[in-house]
């Protein structure tokens, strides 16, 4: 029984979360310092970009999450602190600002950052901000709410989910905010993600299970096809639910990768959805693959195809596009036997079978793709594995927003 | 001593183009098929998209080139002859009309499509219009514009060059037209590039002439990623230069591809310069490599990047998304070793030394990145290998072209 819940990061025993403007950004209505923390140390585990120009805060963090514990993550927003000379001392000096306001060890704080590429990065306003930081922690939605809002770029809406479930009898929660709507293709994480979640659960346990996850769910999730530098998508787990510690595959762990598979899908669609300048979300379904790698690329291929993201904006069902991304995309098919659909709350309109173009009426397709959330389904009649991704249309408002960014 | 000279693909001996409307498109007044014919049986090579779903007319060409001959290229717009059930049968049956026009074989003809994916392809305004077509051919540079127009789908400008080289003491002459502004990504050759020659060399030494070349040209080139079903790059060869037939690596074989990188290099940059919705055109120069893949991965994921794209359109100086493409280009690079300038005729604005951000004029920078081309210099320090790609900015017009392309 997994069941939709209030409190974001903070629905897990154990944990607050708050956030505020301390002056990284100079508008000073919105909140650019973020900061999650646990009663207790928790186990942890993460996943990282896998762009070679890494974020200072990447390296940081990865070092702490090394032993596979930490208790308390903080995250600016404003400026990646990326591609700076003294990057990794500032992101450790965070650490050290962090580490003495809550009493926990710096090896213990895990550490984000986004914004701009290669803008000189101070503690100042951090330091600074630290009292009033501590002081907005709260172990209610609110407080998720705030980090939330702290983390956020470009993003139009604050992303959070979570759920409860039962494991070995006991009641557990997992909760996640996340934010990333440009420079997003992750290949490890998305921008930004953080999980909260109360089971007891062994380190390498939860690295499995995070691993294992952003193959279907952050790895199939494109705004841009911009790998980001800074892609982080941390978990952490505080023991207090008190269910039998899982420490091996079974039963439970496999119930705990459902649910945690339960909100990293809801968090790339939410992104996806909110993609930079996005009006429509597109799902694209591949099944009848070869191998699970064959529909992993297949379906990726068709939601980071610019052609394909611009026709659902204009809502004009040019099928052939996905056919060309189809045939592109690296993966093992037969054209011969693709079929694809377009599907959305307004109906289906079949486009392809068999390889070849069907004719349909124009005004069915248009109502079919003028909807918010379009489903592209895509047989290749080739063997039983699928995969899903997500994506969003190319808009004028994706070409405003990057053309100047950083004014 | 190789010279610009007039003449586009009538520009080598032995060679009429023409084109006409039929009636494949509505628009009366777009012509939309072009001939281009040699008075002789020519040498003949062709580079085709790697896309799986491949063209009717690609499947098509490569059959009737197999041999390494062919004496006309006929080809049309407004209808990509693409998944369609009965495509191949259409593509020969083009092939037929224009052999009994020009009395031809069939084997002979070079058949080429480009427009809207998936629409039924009747060959009837072909055959109605074959004599308007065959009466449009001359030797001129009116003839070569005619098929140069003919074939533009959403390319604002037709695409021509020629230049005149020697050859063991023979002057001779290289041409080209092309088309193809969306969809661009080539795996093997650009939407459709057609290169005539009066050189005397063998099938083998003309495809090997040609395969290699697209590494560097046409295959680094991006206007949105999305590799299309019928990219075909074709070059006839008539002899008529009368310089000693090349047949084997050597001095003339040198010089030859010399000559013709710079026919394809030219139509590269004509191509990305009018990308769909393209404001500038974007050369990025990456020296310093270790091996030429890497040089080439690195340039390459800098012009396909949308947010480097954006950027350039904006005129904002983000240099930091050029790094975070180089990180996840896939080529080998020390990020410490990386600096990053933009070029144009407004001078030179330094982004990045050692891979460290430096400070700049915002006032220099926009008057740098507003001019019509800029230029992306990037120095990896790790070697000697260099690579240049091409692409566009993206813009408003990207999207509102392919929001609604087929109306």
């Amino acid at each position: 029984m997994i069941k939709k819940i209030a409190g974001g990061v903070c629905a897990p025993k154990g944990f607050r979360a708050g956030g505020v403007h301390c002056g990284i950004r100079k508008n000073k209505i919105k909140k650019d310092l973020a900061l999650i923390v646990s009663d207790m140390r928790c186990v942890a585990a993460g996943v990282y970009t896998t762009n070679l120009v890494k974020g200072a805060p990447v390296v940081v963090t990865r070092s702490h999450l090394a032993d596979g514990y930490a208790q308390a993550v903080i995250v600016n927003s404003g400026n990646a602190n990326t591609c700076n000379a003294d990057g990794v001392e500032m992101a450790e000096k965070t650490c050290l600002l962090a580490s003495s306001a809550l009493s926990i060890p710096a090896e213990d704080i895990a550490v984000g950052s986004t914004g701009v590429i290669g803008l000189k990065f101070s503690t100042d306003p951090i330091e600074a901000g630290m009292q009033e930081l501590i002081s907005s922690l709260s172990g209610d939605e609110a407080g998720s709410d705030a980090a939330a809002e702290a983390i956020m770029t470009t993003d139009t809406v604050k992303k959070s989910v979570s759920y409860s479930f039962e494991l070995g009898g006991k009641e557990c929660r997992i909760g996640a905010i996340a934010k990333g709507v440009g420079m997003i293709c992750p290949n490890m994480a998305t921008m930004l993600g953080f999980i909260t979640t109360d089971i007891a659960i062994s380190p390498a346990m939860l690295q499995a299970a995070l691993s294992k996850d952003v193959k279907t769910s952050f790895n199939m999730l494109s705004v841009d096809r911009d790998t980001s530098t800074n892609d982080t998508l941390l978990i952490l787990a505080s023991g207090l639910a008190g269910n039998p510690e899982i420490t091996a595959r079974g039963k439970d762990f496999t119930a705990f990768c459902r649910v945690l598979h339960k909100v990293t899908v809801a968090l790339c669609r939410m992104l996806a959805s909110d993609g930079e300048g996005a009006t429509k979300l597109i799902e694209c379904r591949v099944r009848g693959a070869k191998t699970a790698k064959d529909a992993r690329l297949a379906a990726k291929a068709v939601v980071c195809s610019d052609l394909v993201k611009t026709m659902i904006f204009g809502a004009d069902a040019n099928g052939g596009r996905v056919m060309c991304a189809l045939g592109y995309s690296g993966a093992k098919l037969d054209i011969g036997k693709v079929d694809v659909d377009f599907r959305s709350k307004a109906g289906v309109l079949s486009a392809y079978r068999g390889g070849a173009a069907l004719e349909f009426s124009e005004e069915h397709a248009k109502k079919v793709l003028s909807e918010k959330e379009i489903r592209i389904e895509i047989s290749l009649g080739d063997g039983k594995q699928r995969a899903t991704a997500w994506g969003c249309d190319l808009t004028y408002d994706y070409v405003k927003i990057n053309g100047d960014y950083r004014t």
